[in-house]
C-alpha cells in the first residue's frame, strides 16, 4: 500500500516535480491549495511557519516548499523576493545589477515536513549552484523552474537551463535530483512507521 | 484633556514624525513595539492587516503606518520591499536599474486607524513625488526618512533630500506635512467623540 503525503502548493510545476521523484519511493503526493500568509524571515523560517500554518488546517502529515535565488555579489538579492523581482525589473534588471566578474548564484529550496503542532518540523534542503550568463539565452518551457532559466548556467554546464535540449535538461535534472531534498524526504518518510 | 493614540511601530523616526504633527492637534502619541508578521499584499492591504493584528493585542484605538518607494519605469520596484533592496543592492543598485530618461518615483505612506475588530479600518494616504538623481548627493542625517534621501529629488526641488540644509529640509517637510495622512488623521481623530 502506498503512503500518502499532502503537498501544500498552488504551483502545478512544483507539484509535478514532487510527484515525479516521490513516485519512485512509492509515495503518493496529494496537492492541496491553501492561501497561506507570507511570513517574515529567511526561506527556512518561511517554510517552517507555512508548514505549521497549513497543518492547523489540514491536520495530516504534509510538506511545503519554499525557494529563493541568491546572487553572491548582491548580498544574496533577490532571495525570497525572486518572483516580485522578476515581475518588476525582470531578467534584464538582474543582469544590469550583476557584477562583471563574480557571477556566482544559486537556487536554494527548502522542503518542510510537519506532522504535528508539538513536533519539530523537519527540513530538507537542496542548493543548485551556477553562474549568471552575460545575456538571456534559450527558450523557457513549462518544465523549467522559472524565468531565471534564461540566465542560469548550472555548475559544470556551459548552457543556460533554457538553452538545453529537453534531453539535456532531463539529464541535468536527474543529476540535481540525486540526493536532493526530495530524495532525502522520500527516504525519511518511506521508513517512517 | 489630550487625546491618546497608540502608534504601533519599532521605528523611532516614524514615532517622532507622528508625535511632531499630532501634537499640534492635542493628540498624544504612545509608541508601542509589537512584532507583527509581515502580511502579503500591497501597502494598503499590509497596513490594514497589521492594524487588525495589533488591535487584537492592544485593544485600544491605534494606528500603524506602512510605506513604500515606487519607481515608475521599473513597474513600481522596489515597492514594499524597499528596506530589503537597500540592504542588498543598495542605492547604487537602484541607480543602475533606473532608466536614463524617465526617473519619476514616489514615496507612498499609508496610515491605518483601527478601533475595533468589527469596524472598518480607516486609511489615510500621502504620496511624495520626485525624481531619481543621477548619482547619490548630500549626507543622510537621522531626521531623513531613509537612505533614499541620497537620490530622491522631491518635485519642485533641485536638491536631493540629503543635500538640503536642515532649514531647507524643515521647509520641505512643512510643505509635505500640509494636508498629509498625519493631518487628515489628526482632524478625523480630534473630532471623534
Amino acid at each position: 500500500m502506498s503512503k500518502k503525503i499532502f503537498f501544500i502548493t498552488t504551483n502545478k510545476g512544483k507539484y509535478f516535480s514532487a510527484k515525479r521523484v516521490l513516485k519512485k519511493y512509492g509515495i503518493t503526493v496529494i496537492q492541496k491549495e491553501i492561501n497561506i500568509p507570507e511570513p517574515r524571515g529567511n526561506i527556512e523560517e518561511i517554510a517552517i511557519q507555512k508548514a505549521k500554518y497549513a497543518y492547523k488546517i489540514v491536520r495530516k502529515p504534509l510538506i511545503v516548499m519554499d525557494a529563493g535565488f541568491f546572487i553572491d555579489s548582491l548580498n544574496g538579492f533577490p532571495m525570497m523576493f525572486t518572483n516580485f523581482v522578476l515581475e518588476t525589473i525582470g531578467i534584464q534588471g538582474i543582469l544590469k545589477l550583476a557584477q562583471r566578474k563574480n557571477r556566482s548564484c544559486e537556487f536554494r529550496e527548502i522542503l518542510c515536513y510537519c506532522d504535528g503542532l508539538r513536533k519539530k518540523p523537519r527540513l530538507f534542503k537542496r542548493v543548485v549552484e551556477g553562474k549568471l550568463s552575460r545575456k538571456p539565452k534559450g527558450k523557457v518551457k513549462s518544465y523549467h523552474w522559472s524565468k531565471l532559466a534564461y540566465i542560469f548556467v548550472p555548475k559544470g554546464e556551459i548552457k543556460t537551463m533554457a538553452e538545453m535540449t529537453e534531453k539535456e535538461f532531463t539529464n541535468f535534472r536527474r543529476k540535481v535530483d540525486a540526493g536532493s531534498h526530495w530524495e532525502q524526504f522520500s527516504k525519511f518518510y518511506s521508513q517512517k512507521s
